[in-house]
């Protein structure tokens, strides 16, 4: 490797982010994993936990550092629970170590936001000034330099990137829009339970947190951003039985017939320049399939209008995994250090899988 | 079996909702079927296509005759594609014999949605009038005695079912609704397609015909009926990768606060007597699930409500080759001859499937 | 119901097992379901813990009593873990009930193979005796008005079953088989453990116990029975991505050229009057195929030569749910009764499923 | 890319196959792909037969023309149905080509075992000399500067990857081996069939072919040498429901009581070097696994033993598309090459997936 790679220490490492994180940064051309820890695992070899990474590392699990994590790294991934976050940020910011946060606990700019969705009382309302939300589509120059990364919600990506473009143009009838999202089982994380337990999840399509899921206040904070106008998202997740795979399908009518080739050309527009968005349209394959982004950091983004009743949806389908965590943590952080933005994420998806 | 049995006929009995037919048929304590048919099959056993059916039947398919089907059949079931059932039905009933048609052809009552949706000429609008629309929940009356019966689609049953309780209500601020329907790979039916590749199919989440899937007529009809005012639905149908299974998210916004335990009462009352919809509130599964529907005839029902935004969500999972096709065929024949409306269909869901 | 129903008791009920007993049971036209028993849900409703179950069954879940058990019930199906049923089979028999009993507890002969397979003396080698393996298939005449079933292993009714015609013909090279079985996950239970969490359970390809597993024990006993001679059975288990499901594929050498038809006649006379084997050649679909017995208590059997090589592969599917553990408990059950084999049981396989 | 870069053609690039080597090859280091060809295809952009592939590729398939290719590339991979790659490498070999074919037109040395297992007189037996098998773990040598590289098949390289340590080493009590094979859909290639359509095919467990896999002659060729002695392989391949993954269990009897940590070390000996092999023992997953290696070369190879009877099973798990097809071919390009064995292919497994 390079002199000049960053070194880099992942907290909380043993989950499917944290392998996810390993399986990107262990091949990254411009880092060096230096330092990983898990409660849990600590003394035990990454592979036994994350046995994929055979033979691509040799590292084991610490128990965290105060002192280790300063002398080993450059730049710090968090791939902790919500809140757990909290105890770890100010303190590696103090120290000078660039943090990356995987978890909601910075990604929210109002504190009373925090009071609603997550229950708490947020403790470094400073802090939630300076962190920039880390979707590079929107983003991007705020990023460059950036020390302190919130990476976004997984289903809080999908429904952002399948509405920005529309929103933005400003032709819809209401601005309180509905996001049914779809997920596989990876959502839910590494840890057994009963609704992920196979004879129950597989086969599955039923909702959950139907009554609201908390993802919808990243996706109104950005699109009112987009909008520069207040945006509402009702966003209700479904269960379904990939393993992989999140998919937004953001509802909402137009205000007036509009020209559907612009809008496609405005959708172009809107994301000019940005590596991993693609556009579908028409073809053999004319709409967003979660099955063509698996294993990649891409947002597959499009539309349909129904002009009987102006309703248009708008699409996007990511890994959960990838755009939807650990790939878009690492997109940001190239940015952040002024690197291409998909060093390191040039892997095109896997298919079929 | 007693003497009173009827004797039926299954026009189109080699793909998937003929096979089903045939499961719930075969073992139908008031019914024997007597005559099969399948242009592609005709000669060979009924066992040869439907392999699950071995030890159940004995019969082989024959060509259609009308000889054939009026000396044998006192009923006849068509799982036939749209449009080929026009050919069939005028001159079945003629001849007495009362005629299931799990078509699209007589569910709509407007001949002028025909052109739009299906893309022809109704050719027989009074049969559209005597047709009634095989939803027992909704036409139980009606469908006694019914000499035509058109069984429902899938994407419309789910979705109806749904939304009907609310819709009777009046609370909605619009009554332009959303379904977003997820649905397995045997509503494609038995015919490979690139589409229906497992490589392809399964794992996916992807919409198709997602401008406005023409199920959606039926569900306007019907649900303006029960709002008695105008209800339009934009039905937006998404391939998951279950093989049964069919899930409608019905999307509105509530015009006021509402009570909610009101509302579960007023479901409840709505569905009152009807023994294929279970109400599905609290415990340890809250909402609605396809998982357990699957086999049965059951349309589980439930709803949630984001009381920030006054959004409501109104689900129904159902099994879409059950009371998604062949069930709810059997269902309201059982009705039409008089007899309990689960007769033949006390069949609990599998567990897990 | 008649007035000449059986009252029976379902102890340990909450599981997979437990539920599949009820969703046969409370709709056997000879049986009152009238005793559930569960440590963990004991007085909570019975569709608490099987949603499917919602519209047949209003019970409750009691804790176990002895008092109870004895007044309500004639017959008492065990769906409890190896080493629990050995509390309650002694005492239950004592005081007159049937016993059937789904765990290993009572289906070995030789109390030395529980020492070497389970680890533990087993304390009433009398009852071991006593007992009657439930597999009619082999027993028909031993299970009529037996008063202790010891219902047979899912892994070892598939091996058996697969086996058993050609063993008893005498024409293997070797009577050491490998019995190379596939397994869906509903096999480990309802409790999650990390192997069964969805995302690390589906897609797999693993085997597991791969040193021997103890069905091995059960098929060793029956097929030395069949045979007249010492037959030694190694079975190594594979879990696939099913849910319900298992497969043997059953591997042995033939000690000679054969006829090949003559095998097929001697097959189906080995199991002539038997309800439940479905003997699978030729067709659309010439092998077993656990699909097409989903839902169902058939046994799919059927074998494949290479003459090559005179290997020889002897298949069987079952549902693990069903023919694998409570479907053959209720079938043993009827048998014992002097009842059909078949009764509550004429249930067509699901398809697709 | 540098100016060494080798040009490299795709012969059949429409398929699973072709897809597969189209997403190594468009990132590979050292390669630069100039021209892929589709009968079906021609004049189409890859991109929209192989959707994953945007942002990787603007080719567009060609006709297949001699003067393009000669121009155009200095190796060519094949990937042609059987029989079909006659008509292309002999004369691609005369034009100073280097071909990588991934057929089995040129795997098997004895041109007998074409009539046999293929069914056809082959045209070029002195071809057969010339080509090496193109399995990197057996002939690495060889493949320095080979011309003509024969591409195992998926089943086989399962198969032979399994066995070889344990072959080698003169411990089995007989050579007739039995691989009962599991394999995932898209072992069968992109072309719907009915076996392959998604409600008949997800979920099954089933044997084909069982009468013996051609996959077998490759098998017995290559153990055989390993074994310096006849081996014979009675090849019993089962479709489950994954996608992506082939797991072989080669089931033997050992001559003897072994020392299992002994054939542990000969084991790892037997592959050392070989960067594609991982060796799984113990820790949380002690036995291969087809999810471990998704997306990825590796051969995950390893081994049980039951003493009670001798039994060794020796396993390997596979992703298809990768290790078995072209993955592998990539690997033995890179061989050929005199390139690191693995360039382009430092792809970590996906997990979960």
């Amino acid at each position: 490797m390079s002199s000049e790679e960053v070194r880099v220490a992942i907290i909380g490492a043993s989950g499917y982010t944290g392998g996810e994180l390993l399986r990107l940064l262990l091949v990254h051309p411009r880092v060096k994993v230096t330092y990983v820890t898990s409660r849990e695992w600590a003394g035990k070899p990454v592979t036994l936990v994350h046995p994929n990474l055979k033979g691509f590392t040799t590292l084991t699990f610490s128990q965290f550092s105060w002192d280790k994590v300063g002398e080993k790294a450059d730049a710090v991934f968090l791939a902790l629970p919500h809140k757990v976050s909290l105890e770890y940020v100010p303190k590696l910011l103090e120290m000078g170590l660039q943090v990356i946060d995987l978890s909601a606990d910075f990604r929210l700019k109002d504190p009373e936001q925090y009071k609603y969705w997550y229950g708490y009382e947020h403790p470094h309302p400073d802090l939630l000034k300076k962190a920039v939300y880390g979707l590079p589509e929107l983003h991007y120059d705020e990023l460059k330099g950036a020390k302190l990364i919130a990476s976004p919600g997984c289903n809080a990506t999908a429904t952002i990137l399948a509405a920005a473009p529309l929103v933005s143009l400003g032709f819809l009838e209401s601005y309180n829009l509905i996001s049914d999202v779809k997920v596989g089982s990876s959502e839910g994380g590494m840890k057994p339970r009963e609704g992920s337990h196979h004879p129950e999840r597989e086969n599955t399509i039923r909702p959950y947190e139907a009554d609201g899921h908390r993802h919808a206040a990243e996706a109104e904070q950005e699109l009112s951003l987009v909008a520069k106008r207040d945006v509402k998202v009702s966003l209700v997740p479904h269960a379904v039985s990939s393993i992989r795979g999140a998919f937004a399908s953001v509802h909402g009518w137009l205000s007036t017939s509009v020209d559907e080739m612009e809008l496609w050309k405005k959708t172009v527009e809107f994301y000019k320049g940005r590596k991993f968005i693609r556009i579908i349209r028409g073809g053999l394959h004319p709409l967003p399939d979660s099955k063509f982004v698996i294993g990649s950091n891409f947002a597959d983004v499009g539309f349909a209008i129904e002009s009987r009743l102006k309703r248009v949806t708008m699409f996007s389908a990511i890994d959960n995994l990838m755009k939807g965590a650990s790939g878009q943590a690492v997109q940001a952080f190239n940015v952040s250090r002024g690197w291409p933005e998909d060093e390191g994420l040039k892997i095109p998806p896997l298919r079929p899988a």
